[in-house]
């Protein structure tokens, strides 16, 4: 037909995005690689609905995640929001299903989440995310745990240069209960996150003014911050701050044994640190809090989170629900990656380019093809035969590592050429004997000896 | 607080429904295979909103999805849906991306879609599709592939008595234009697909009635629908049918390609057969289409189709992108799974199970979860120190296989007990020289040899 026909802009809406395989790629990687690592330490997949009851993820979240909730009404009529995160849900879950589950319930939930947030700040409305929580006991085991994962998930990504900082939010709460501050630890908390800003002097001033402490409170609070040095200093240091309080004592006490722990375990006390400035969701943590960061990339702020809670789903059920987990920021680590030169530019997730020359030898190309998959490479045969050279060029644009060349007269003699794609070198291979030569030759060029 | 506060009722919305980990490990299993497969032959992921403007999908489903679509108004007042399928959204994506992607573009998207479906049918409301596709070529090779990838697939998960049934909508397409029926294919189809039900009298009859066919052009197409043997024998059967016919012959001549090269290709002709009988959405595919069915459970329909179309973004670009592709349908395949045995009822990925007796053995306990999961398997330690018999009925109702039993006195030595959890059988294991015993005893009762 020739008649001109109106289209309808192919376009996506604003704050949403589409991942091409160069992204994609990358993405998948990493979330196979959270999979893994919570598998190896009993952690089980679920999922839950993307539709919720509204009132199920109402009341949960701040004014704001309500706010920028997507919430309609259903065909029947029901007021229905899609999740903004993967702790209410979690909750709802658990608080239904506990009976069937039983505890310690150990469950991870990679998927994707829907915030309609203002895209200036560079947000997206739609994203993933990728929590691990243990939930149904209070032992300390399940802290050093959670440590212990996150430490081999980012070992697993292919970082070293990384600190997972560790605080006890028992030891803040134990310090202002002896200095008779607690009910004002909001605005406390809320001075001393400042610090990094504006400085000791400022904070103390702004603590005084906003939480009514006296100049020896403030000072006291901020000797906190001050506090350095190695674990064992640091946690001696902390015996001296709280020694009184049984709260401030038990949070010390706890982060002794998960450092000792994770030590035992064969973590590094680089990798993994005391951190008293970490603070962390205020309302929500209740003992061990964690935050990431990376060494060569720290300005990006904490890529995996998380910390202990005292109850989990107490909107669901009269049932305790104590448990401890964290969230890997998939996108703020996949920037990282990015900007840290480890994401290879691929648009193909096959190592080996087979050309097409002519419908004769369709095949021996399938044939060959078939071969090489058995043997574990990912194997794309063109579909049309053109030009070599355009073929190959395709091939280069996607990311292809080899390139299987087989003419008629490399076909006769019962032989390929191996085409390295990067260097340009040819070698010939021979295609008898279940092709051993030639996958000898592919993995030569894949992973080659250093 | 022992004031009672009201409690939101937890539960999931009708036609919803969360997965435990019982049903979602084979779940990701059966994902990752598909993505498994798909990658070895170069298909590349890629993933879109689930949010899309309105228009986007309304032009492209059927009258059913569009009402069944959920619609909302966002927060910026515009008109936008849910995905209801990955094909709209692939068009979309093609038309939008194509000049970047390059041709011939291969994708998978595993991704999740709703439909507000009437769930008197046992059909839910959110569910998860798995399609490949390859775009931007009319080469035959395309289709070999196609068919090899749902025969790898099918293989993959585990199935060997399947088939995957061929046909080409030009054979049926060419023998209605040789009878000069064109006009009327659709009644004549409606009529056909009635003939397991019906009989062929009363189809011919129906022929006769809805598309003004004569005895004798009923009659021609029934011939059709007889055709059986081998592959073969019905090639030839179809050629002296659609003989004079151009479009008939290059729908015969592509079935003659297509299964001459599986065949060379390794695939056994009982796995893939040409079924004359097979039509699939008619106003869609134009060239090869398939169905497959498990040999085990023929009556639950087919568990992978697809087929070849024309052009597949029409409605956002006037660049034709020809393509063929398949969609694997998980819920299906998931529900003959389980029926057919083939699903362990377990609800942890991990194997091993460590109970803790003891809190100055955490150290040792912690070192040994961490060696076995260097050595690749999956460790859970239980976090608490109960008596050994309910750590025991926890690990039991779990599905984990081996539980390492590791007291006082065995630590003291250098030992720990090896249990296999389905026997009860136990040996002893030393923990010396990187735990190679215990390694090794504990890959003796994972894969025992037959």
């Amino acid at each position: 037909m020739s008649s001109k026909k109106k289209l309808i802009q192919p376009r996506t809406l604003k704050g949403f995005r589409d991942y091409l395989p160069d992204v994609m790629m990358p993405r998948e990687e990493l979330i196979n690689t959270a999979r893994r690592v919570y598998r190896s330490y009993g952690f089980a997949p679920i999922d839950t609905p993307t539709l919720e009851y509204a009132e199920i993820l109402l009341g949960k979240g701040s004014d704001e995640t309500d706010r920028q909730m997507y919430r309609f009404e259903d065909h029947g009529k029901r007021d229905v929001g899609m999740r903004f995160d993967l702790t209410v849900p979690l909750a709802r879950f658990a608080a239904q299903h506990i009976g069937e589950l039983g505890t310690p319930f150990k469950r991870y939930h990679i998927a994707t989440v829907w915030r309609g947030e203002n895209t200036q700040r560079g947000r997206y409305r739609e994203f993933m995310q990728c929590d691990f929580d243990t939930i149904g006991t209070k032992s300390i085991v399940a802290d050093i745990e959670t440590a212990l994962v996150i430490h081999d998930l980012m070992l697993a990504i292919g970082f070293d240069g990384f600190t997972v900082r560790v605080n006890n939010r028992q030891v803040l709460s134990g310090l202002l209960e002896k200095l008779q501050l607690v009910e004002n630890s909001t605005e406390i908390l809320r001075a001393l996150d400042k610090l990094a800003k504006i400085g000791a002097e400022k904070v103390a001033a702004e603590m005084q003014e906003t939480a009514g402490a006296s100049a020896e409170q403030a000072a006291q609070v901020l000797k906190l911050a001050e506090i350095g040095g190695s674990t064992d200093e640091i946690l001696s240091a902390l015996d001296r701050l709280v020694a009184g309080s049984e709260q401030g004592e038990m949070g010390v006490g706890q982060l002794r044994e998960l450092t000792a722990a994770t030590a035992a375990a064969g973590v590094p006390a680089e990798r993994l640190q005391i951190d008293v400035s970490i603070a962390r969701g205020l309302d929500y943590y209740t003992g061990t809090i964690f935050e990431t960061f990376l060494g060569e990339l720290p300005g990006i702020g904490s890529v995996c989170s998380g910390g202990r809670y005292n109850d989990l789903a107490s909107l669901y059920t009269n049932q305790e629900l104590p448990g401890i987990g964290a969230s890997l920021g998939l996108d703020r680590l996949l920037a990282a990656m990015e900007e840290l030169g480890k994401i290879e530019a691929r648009t193909t997730p096959a190592e080996v380019f087979i050309p097409y020359f002519d419908q004769t030898s369709l095949p021996q190309y399938l044939q060959i093809a078939a071969t090489l998959r058995a043997a574990g490479f990912n194997v794309e045969l063109y579909p049309d035969a053109k030009k070599l050279g355009q073929q190959l060029k395709y091939a280069d644009r996607r990311g292809f590592k080899v390139a299987i060349v087989a003419g008629d007269r490399e076909l006769a003699e019962n032989k390929c050429q191996v085409k390295d794609l990067k260097t340009g070198d040819t070698t010939e291979a021979s295609l008898a004997g279940g092709a051993k030569e030639l996958i000898a030759g592919i993995s030569q060029i894949l992973r080659p000896t250093a």
